[in-house]
């Protein structure tokens, strides 16, 4: 396997029948979806988006999301995913950087799509999925693109391997988006990684619930049809709707964002719905609180994987599988196992290494940066070689997470290396304060951060969003983390918020809570 | 992972006290093999077999064979694995076209290697696994090796990806052996495809039985290694040795050469002893007649995987696994797809073509060759850039076999293309002929072949061992064929065997069988 259309063509002539894809109504089988992605794939080279040119994506989770990944990568074009919740300005900006000549949506997006190309995005002409929207380009319908593409003979690109498949932009927590450029190589490791891991097979059916823009979700489009697995979409997110999915379509495996299953587990009669068929949930994209963990398992039944991964690196960098001697341990320890971030993904080397390259003591205390190299590491930013070199050190990417590692190579990490708050000379790590704070009854979600602080340098403040119904005081959740953790790591102070603010892909977005506290300071940390 | 050695450190760091591996009393745990192989490998650098430089092994299956692999994965340097059934001139034939500095061989084949250095193998040095010889060159114990390893601070080499790992030479059914160059990446692929395809997870037994010298049996070194799986090692074959082995060690799964599960599934009480561990027995290195294939279901009770591969492809290229929908069907039609050669390996794009490229029909009758492509083929031939231009076309492998396809995308191979018959003006594919007489009560073994004939050009002739305590007369053989193929199939003449000319891998070795009928002529086809 060179390439990902190599993927489609596999499938397709092992299981040409199999109705492998269901999105509401629509059920197509293997043959079906390949015969559109193929046409599709002809009518981007007609278009002359091919060979290493960009097409974006701006799409809901659906069976045509997945057509789209597939026929770029049979026109020989590179991908470019696009979070559906940026604002124009944003998606001009990514669709600039990475010069995208084409672009799929579908009319939900119209006004967004005219908005991003008044900010300046070079798109030429749209394929628009579902009907005809005027955007002020050449614009195609599904169908004309598809019946123009079966009118040319086609033949696969030749590109694979290194070439670069994808340009997926990092959702910004902190900085300017970059694209990362993930190969064809990267993709098909990673895939065939999550196949053993997980130990995908035919019979398993993928929920495509989390944005399939986003890696978290992304690689299952290719890992599970690489084995003829059958794909469930929902195309956006909502906890009833995701859980009506899960269970009339059987899944057997998804990969959540923490958010999502913290409102699915606390659904009425979650607990109560046929799960027979669900042997795994994965929750990747953020952090987890080990309180969340337990709520899954006992609400869902079935196993649960922690899963830890960056855009950067296709995404997996550890999976919190247990290992054959675990299993004889009891429940509450085989659970404190699988809420840690997980032991190396297949596909990865993983170091936690000291300032100055050694590895951390395995003892669960010493704390120091995660690097990791494998065949699943991106080949660079898209047109910023510095910003690729300063990512990597020796051939090792860095990726500014902190952890500790256990005696048996579990790690765990405390903190993203940004997130770390320098309180009166102490290392506060804010996952730390947040599993805390999440465990009493009371809280919703909750984020803690730093802010300055005249006496200690940096103070722990945190930002709360309170369960509906349910009422606690700022004193009370203060004595509540004193009660738990050493004193100085319990907030200073805590904002009760509607919501949290989070970034296109889930996470909860910090720099939006820390900002106005750093206004006028040039430095970030004190 | 960027090479082999990646997968010792990891195993070392998840699984350091999993006993591990087991040879007769031996048995090691992860960290005490992966230990022992860093001071090989240490000790390999010291001795300058580094950074691509070859070092042969010579030796029986067991832990040190294994450690010998990692040890040069380790040290950067290209291992040599020599086929222990080859003469000293042969061996040395090898070692001089790739210029081996190094041996690790063990006392047994003490005149062999003493031998081939007088036929001029270029080997300066030779670390022997169990005790000291003289063979006139510098010698060391391995004990003494690993001493002098354990002495130098040790950094794995650089060397992975597209670097050569492993130079086999094939073992040679027609020509002169030529250097087989894999990469890491093309054993690490094979390996994750190989994880995949066969669920293969951490507790895992496989029984290094076939010879791990060839990839029939060495790429579990790797695949099993990966996931922290058992290692259990018969250092020669012997049908009885090899089923107590299996059975007293619990083996889950194994690939056996199918003149070795031949052997065995006729040893007295094969089928009485207890197989409940064992979970598939997978048979390559040669056809596999369908007979022998529901006599191995019979007396094993577990799947049965065809596999079918070549040195040049890491070696799996397709595998007789079941799709889902198969399941539900009766014993005999699931049989008679496990006995087909098998559908595409994970890694591999596989096309039946004609002579123009284009495919064959998918209706298991119209014949063409196979050619392959993906991340599992080599780099090419050692030293032979003509050669290796030779084997591909437009990008894709030519195997030289002759194989149809059915409708679900199963080939089955009907003959090598040199073995092919070409009998008045007809195609008789030699399988067929040999599946026919294997059917017979008395026919322990048998090889079909061409031989001139001044009416035909070419006609059938059969060798055949017949069975301990049977009998059966050419005439009688014959009428058997022609009762079941095409008259023109049937041998013209049949000759009675003690046993069949072999290769070192256990292939059936036709060119002996058919050269004395050809000699004197300048072609092998009429």
């Amino acid at each position: 396997m060179r390439g990902l259309w190599g993927l489609i063509e596999r499938a397709e002539r092992l299981h040409p029948s199999k109705r492998a894809f269901v999105e509401g109504a629509r059920v197509e089988d293997y043959a079906t979806f390949a015969a559109r992605a193929r046409h599709l794939a002809s009518f981007l080279r007609l278009r002359a988006a091919a060979d290493g040119e960009r097409v974006s994506g701006l799409l809901w989770n659906g069976i045509d999301h997945a057509a789209a990944y597939y026929a770029a990568a049979g026109a020989g074009a590179i991908f470019n995913p696009l979070n559906t919740r940026l604002a124009p300005a944003e998606l001009a900006a990514i669709a600039k950087d990475c010069d995208a000549r084409l672009l799929v949506s579908e009319s939900s997006f119209a006004e967004v799509v005219r908005a991003a190309i008044k900010h300046g995005a070079p798109w030429r002409e749209i394929v628009w999925t579902d009907k005809a929207v005027d955007a002020g380009l050449a614009s195609w319908t599904l169908a004309q693109a598809l019946a123009e593409g079966a009118r040319a003979p086609f033949r696969p690109s030749a590109r694979g391997g290194d070439d670069v498949a994808h340009v997926y932009y990092t959702s910004g927590t902190t900085g300017v988006p970059k694209g990362v450029m993930l190969t064809h190589a990267n993709v098909l490791a990673h895939s065939l990684g999550a196949i053993g891991e997980l130990a995908i097979v035919e019979r398993d059916r993928w929920a495509h619930i989390a944005a399939m823009f986003h890696l978290a979700d992304a690689w299952a489009t290719f890992a599970f049809t690489w084995v003829g697995a059958t794909h469930l979409f929902l195309p956006r997110f909502e906890a009833r709707a995701a859980l009506e999915l899960m269970e009339r379509e059987r899944a057997t495996i998804t990969n959540l964002i923490p958010t999502m299953l913290n409102a699915m587990a606390k659904d009425e009669g979650a607990g109560a719905r046929d799960w027979s068929a669900l042997r795994a949930i994965l929750s990747g994209g953020a952090p987890i609180a080990p309180s969340l963990v337990a709520q899954i398992v006992d609400v869902f039944g079935c196993e649960y994987v922690n899963t830890y991964g960056m855009t950067e690196t296709s995404p997996y960098l550890t999976l919190s599988l247990l290992k054959e001697h675990h299993r004889s341990l009891p429940r509450e320890e085989q659970l404190a196992i699988r809420a840690k971030t997980g032991r190396p993904y297949a596909t990865v080397e993983l170091e936690v290494c000291r300032a100055d390259g050694s590895s951390v003591a395995r003892d669960e205390r010493e704390v120091g940066e995660i690097r990791v190299r494998g065949a699943t590491v991106m080949k660079g930013y898209w047109n910023k070689p510095e910003e690729t070199a300063r990512a990597f050190v020796d051939g090792w990417l860095s990726t500014g997470d902190l952890a500790v590692v256990d005696a048996e190579g579990y790690v765990t990490i405390v903190d993203r290396a940004k997130d770390m708050i320098l309180s009166g000379g102490e290392n506060v790590y804010s996952t730390e304060v947040e599993h805390a704070l999440a465990a009493h009854p009371a809280v919703l979600e909750c984020a803690a951060y730093g802010v300055p602080d005249e006496r200690l340098g940096e103070s722990v403040r945190a930002a709360v969003v309170l369960r509906a119904g349910r009422a606690a005081t700022a004193e009370e959740l203060v004595e509540w983390v004193k009660a738990r953790l050493a004193r100085y790591k319990a907030p200073k102070a805590i904002d009760f918020l509607e919501a949290l603010p989070r970034t296109g892909s889930g996470k909860i977005q910090k720099s939006a809570l820390r900002e106005p506290h750093w206004s006028g300071r040039a430095r970030r940390v004190n």
